[in-house]
């Protein structure tokens, strides 16, 4: 219900289908990307083979994390008859899981998942930690809760149909890891495989997430990045892992006295071949920017909210802002 | 966030806007059942003198556990622009600590929050022990969490305006904690005052509920009379703790040898006030029963359900019955 580690294994995608046999459980139900639907029938016709397997296509990418499709789905899948030892797989992205994990932790009080993350940015990161939520419409991953899954199967062959814009994204977390890790560093430096980089962020995450698993401590250092890159990302519809790269960015040159930091952002870039991010905005975007980063859920009150920046490697600090001082500093860094 | 203990406190009704002034944070939202907000208004115009507290009305009773009402009032909230550290208060029956409570869990994945119960069947049953649901289209408290209240404010004041109907229905309830607890029945028997009652019962659970928070076993006992008792609510429209009376009245005929538990049902209504069950239903609706039972979220897998039935004081036996030996014992059990 409530697993405190998931278990990560990585594997061929032809050897999934034999994996999901193991699972303890006489009713599995697949929800399934429609994107990843389409693009890999074969896969899905040797899973259709599973007994007791059953799949439910949902809309693709983030468009899926809405309350009004958290209702249809909810009320579909209670309609087939589910019971408590049920099983929900997420086939997709990190939204798909995001979108499958809040259904897992709320039907019937909680059901046991599993998911199969088809992205960088998922395979790192958002598939990992059991994190789960929907999107409101007074912001992003607003409505959720804590819920991890049983198995996280990466296989890096679905990376094989991920578009160029979706890798940049999973690569822009990529280069978070690296200031939160020094190993994570040293393995972008030295320009480890695509294979070796996922496998040190998910573990790296999944420990922290153990360690931390309601946020209340150590796990928010992943949020380094993530107040200005929500904002850019609502704000520009920037994919997230790109507006959080932009955030850590402009967060390491408000706060950080020399350019060391930086630096190393555009060197840990070069290196998994991501161009220096030249992104910037406008004096006149400054005021929506920080309207959206005081309805950020991080907030601790009304008044104040916490950037958590990285000032070396594996060195996050704190620091507190009001809305008037970050609305100073972003009129300062902005153009124009 | 996931406490493992609520503090219940009980006082009269005027001393609870002092004590609400306890509660560490800048932002209290109470989500008030229409018919109480109605009912209470000097009560309430005190509580609006405390600072950092608003009012947001719900509909009354169970019809608030919708979905639909679910995306509306999280949508309300989180436009009003909250934290991490906002705390709710539910004033109104189990329905509202059920709707709140989910509203709580899964507001910027968790916010903390307390409820002031109103009913009978809410003060010594529903809203203690962090259960937390909306319901389906396919049955009751489908959806939903496990999310515990800090606080639960207990004041019998509000038993004052509660409709007969309600207060038999907690009565009902009340009968099922005699069958789990010696101390209870003992207290039924020499028919303690109301405060008193409630004081046990309410203590009862929260024990309980410290010990096994996620239902994975002695929680369970919980449940006697509900699998039937859903059955009946649903098809009948009859009051919860009602339905559960009747629910363990035919678990108890059905499963246990003698009429002793019958007769200790029966003792038991006539102490508290409650005249005998009479309450039968007819073959034609045996199916439909079975149905509804076979709906019920606590099925462990799709052909067995589990009912729980006191076979003495303290002795509660659990007994796993498939679809057609549900079938044919209502069949006997039925009139005609």
């Amino acid at each position: 219900m409530n697993p405190k580690e998931s278990k990560i294994v990585s594997m061929p995608i032809v050897d999934i289908k034999q994996y999901l046999e193991t699972i303890n459980t006489d009713q599995l139900i697949c929800l399934i990307d429609d994107n990843i639907l389409a693009l890999y029938q074969n896969f899905f016709n040797q899973l259709g083979k599973v007994s007791r397997l059953s799949f439910i296509g949902v809309p693709a990418g983030e468009s899926v994390k809405t309350l009004e499709n958290f209702s249809i789905f909810i009320e579909k899948i209670l309609e087939t008859g589910i019971h408590r030892k049920t099983h929900l797989i997420s086939i997709g992205g990190g939204a798909t899981s995001d979108f499958v994990g809040l259904l897992a932790s709320t039907l019937l009080r909680g059901l046991s998942w599993s998911c199969i993350p088809t992205t960088l940015l998922a395979m790192i990161d958002a598939s990992i930690g059991g994190k789960v939520a929907i999107n409101s419409k007074s912001g992003k991953n607003l409505i959720g809760g804590f819920h991890k899954p049983n198995h996280v199967i990466i296989s890096t062959n679905f990376l094989a149909t991920l578009p160029e814009v979706e890798k940049k994204s999973g690569l822009g977390e990529l280069i978070k890891y690296g200031f939160l890790s020094r190993k994570i560093y040293d393995a972008i430096m030295q320009q480890e495989s695509t294979e070796e980089l996922i496998s040190l962020c998910s573990r790296f995450k999944e420990d922290l997430t153990v360690r931390d698993f309601y946020e209340t401590s150590e796990r928010k250092s992943l949020n380094v990045g993530h107040t200005l890159g929500h904002a850019f990302e609502k704000l520009y519809r920037i994919p997230h892992g790109t507006a959080v790269l932009y955030g850590l960015k402009y967060e390491v040159i408000g706060y950080c006295k020399n350019n060391k930091m930086l630096s190393k952002l555009n060197e840990m870039c070069s290196k998994v071949g991501l161009k220096e991010p030249d992104f910037c905005f406008e004096r006149k975007d400054v005021e929506p920017l920080v309207e959206l980063c005081f309805k950020d859920k991080k907030l601790t009150n009304s008044k104040e909210l916490e950037f958590l920046v990285p000032h070396d490697i594996e060195v996050i600090k704190s620091h507190i802002v009001k809305k008037e001082e970050l609305s100073t500093l972003l009129k300062k860094l902005s153009t124009q």
